[in-house]
């Protein structure tokens, strides 16, 4: 008789972008920031079978060319592979900027033997500065001779800016029929805000699915964890989530249940790298979890959290271990949220310390000592209706200014 | 025969709240922050006559008890005095902030012998802290007995919280029947936004006008000289902006004209104070005046205005004189407000760094001398439409995050 183990649903797996079958990446130096540098800046994830894809974009009226170039490419019906770089945004720069994209995807479906419309592009750096093609372009061919299953970290680490750390993250989940795989590899640091701003982000799977399924479960699992974070409450140019599925598991998702499931193992994805991008913020020393309960609406409860999550002088607070919940309740009293201000209670993780909207002065001590933590949650409870809202946010440290006096 | 020298209509006097005829101030060291201290924090400003009165409160939900004890005495038909304090803002305090309000207005009016509704509070500081009542009280009588005409400096200086000058102003106006005073004295430093955030002001006049034309002036010259400026974006518990009108130079605004030249006079009143207090933000180390020209609508031209003002990515590259454009299209992108890309222009003073969403490389060296001067204009033209908005701001600095870091 064997033993019987408990069967598991979803476990964490190495592999980041690799992880699901049928995906290869690769990334090389090709000196875009600094000439004769040898720090990675250009990496290339594809599929080996044309894949589904969907993408979420900067809702930044300026959006950058290869934002435009990928947003049109998915329109198309297949992607086999997605080109990234850091050190350069190309945006703000016209004309060029856009031919640059499209001299790009050129270069990558010829040496791929793609089309040219199933390249994606994503670039992060410096805004207005033209691409240096003369040096990207030479790189392309060693670039896809070099797509392998073990490159993944490579990827992260091609795309970082300010990040101080690699992000990648992945998961197997067990649907009806099969197991299938998501991986993931992002880069966050500055400029971070709902709606995801300054982050690049690609998602692969080998789950067998349908493009409009797929499209729906970004969407769904992007506004609950990337618009959901927030480091400065800018909004880059250059934002980008992509998920590819090529379906090299065989295994479909198509019952509501297996979606949901797929839906699941996206979602651990995408929030183990947003944490990842909160606990990388740019000159950051705190991640602090606020959430906003019992508000009119959610729109209202998202207004509150995000006035609280983006208020200089809350973060200036918690950077100095100050539980100034009078900065807390400024904040929501400006962001627009209807409540009783006679009703508001504000804890630091369990703690009281607001209540019917007086200062709890008991809890004075113990509250402080929360907010000296590295990590602590918030939460700002409205009394005025049934919505809540959760935000990660951040401290403003006097770090953060110096990394920003200049790009 | 006498020679005839040329006519001024308005011009700079001396005095603040008590350059116009009927006004007393007064201003005492209460001890409210710090026990033992003498630095001045508790003032009074008193018409020999009753005023008439108008006020401009915060926006927030959240308001300081002292801000709905004013908006409720404002309905009384005239004002006679408005008591002071620096040191603690009275804010979320419950009914016992709102008892302590009452029975201060009780105090002064049992000292001057006047009605205790027609006395208005302003306090300013810290939030969620009772009022030391104790030692309020016991000054008021002395704070009553010290009414002088030369005592505006004192008033100014007794509101200061994190302001590093008193700001005060004066302007003496010709109307067709004679000449009449505008004073005023005002508070800024930290939270300064659209909306007024943690400011104080109190502006006196001699001019005898109607209620409802008082009310009408005090309202457009706010929105076109406070509402405009911003330091960090917060919007205060206490903001309270007061104008109180006397009579006592006899002399009517009643004509349009009249009415017109008396508000241009309020208006150079508030405009200087509004510089003081942008000039004096907390930590601050540079004056931005930033105009949005040419957007969709007068809606647009202010949110992409404030958009850019506020962020925290364009203030930290400004506090390093960098005359970072990418960050000002991005926040303009982000803004809400309509336009094309492509034919968006940035100036740093007269020197174009954008044309067409572009980088006016060749201007590069030239504006970045702009870019480290103490104060400097900066124009966002959309090519959308034909509104302009115009707001003060500031840069960001280590400075500031360091005095924030805790009250």
């Amino acid at each position: 008789m064997t033993k019987k183990t408990t069967e598991w649903v979803m476990r964490e797996i190495r592999g980041g972008v690799c992880a699901p079958k049928g995906f290869r990446s690769s990334a090389v130096a090709a000196e875009i920031k600094i000439p004769g540098s040898d720090r990675l800046d250009l990496a290339l994830v594809a599929s080996v079978v044309p894949a589904q894809a969907a993408g979420v974009f900067t809702k930044n009226l300026v959006k950058a060319a290869p934002v435009m170039v990928s947003q049109k490419n998915l329109r198309s019906r297949f992607v086999r592979a997605v080109l990234l770089n850091s050190g350069n945004a190309n945006a703000c720069t016209g004309k060029q900027g856009h031919l640059d994209c499209l001299e790009k995807t050129r270069a990558v479906s010829e040496c791929l033997g793609v089309r040219q419309s199933n390249i994606l592009v994503c670039s992060t750096g410096r805004i207005g500065r033209k691409l240096p093609m003369k040096r990207i372009l030479p790189k392309i061919p060693d670039l896809c001779a070099k797509l392998r299953v073990g490159n993944s970290l490579a990827v992260a680490r091609a795309i970082m800016t300010s990040d101080t750390f690699a992000k990648q993250s992945a998961r197997e989940v067990r649907l009806t029929s099969g197991t299938v795989c998501i991986g993931g590899v992002a880069k966050g640091a500055g400029m971070i805000n709902p709606n995801m701003a300054t982050m690049l982000c690609v998602l692969t799977t080998d789950v067998l699915i349908s493009s409009p399924k797929l499209r729906a479960v970004l969407r769904e699992v992007v506004d609950q964890t990337f618009n959901r974070i927030t480091v400065d409450g800018d909004m880059s140019t250059n934002d980008t989530v992509l998920l590819l599925a090529n379906g090299e598991s065989g295994v479909a998702a198509e019952s509501e249940s297996d979606v949901e499931l797929f839906t699941a193992a996206v979602r651990a994805v995408c929030t183990e790298l947003a944490r990842m991008i909160v606990r990388d913020g740019e000159g950051t020393s705190k991640v602090i979890e606020l959430e906003v309960r019992r508000a009119r609406s959610d729109a209202e409860a998202r207004r509150a959290a995000e006035a609280a999550a983006n208020s200089i002088l809350l973060k200036c607070a918690w950077a100095g271990g100050d539980p100034n919940w009078g900065r807390i309740l400024d904040a929501v009293g400006y962001s627009g949220a209807r409540f009783n201000p006679d009703r508001v209670a504000v804890f630091y993780e369990d703690v009281p310390v607001v209540a019917d909207g007086v200062a709890v002065d008991a809890n004075e001590r113990a509250v402080k000592k929360i907010a000296a933590r590295k990590e602590f949650k918030v939460v700002v409870d409205l009394g005025a209706g049934f919505s809540d809202y959760t935000v990660l946010t951040t401290d403003l440290t006097e770090e953060y200014v110096r990394l920003n006096l200049s790009e």
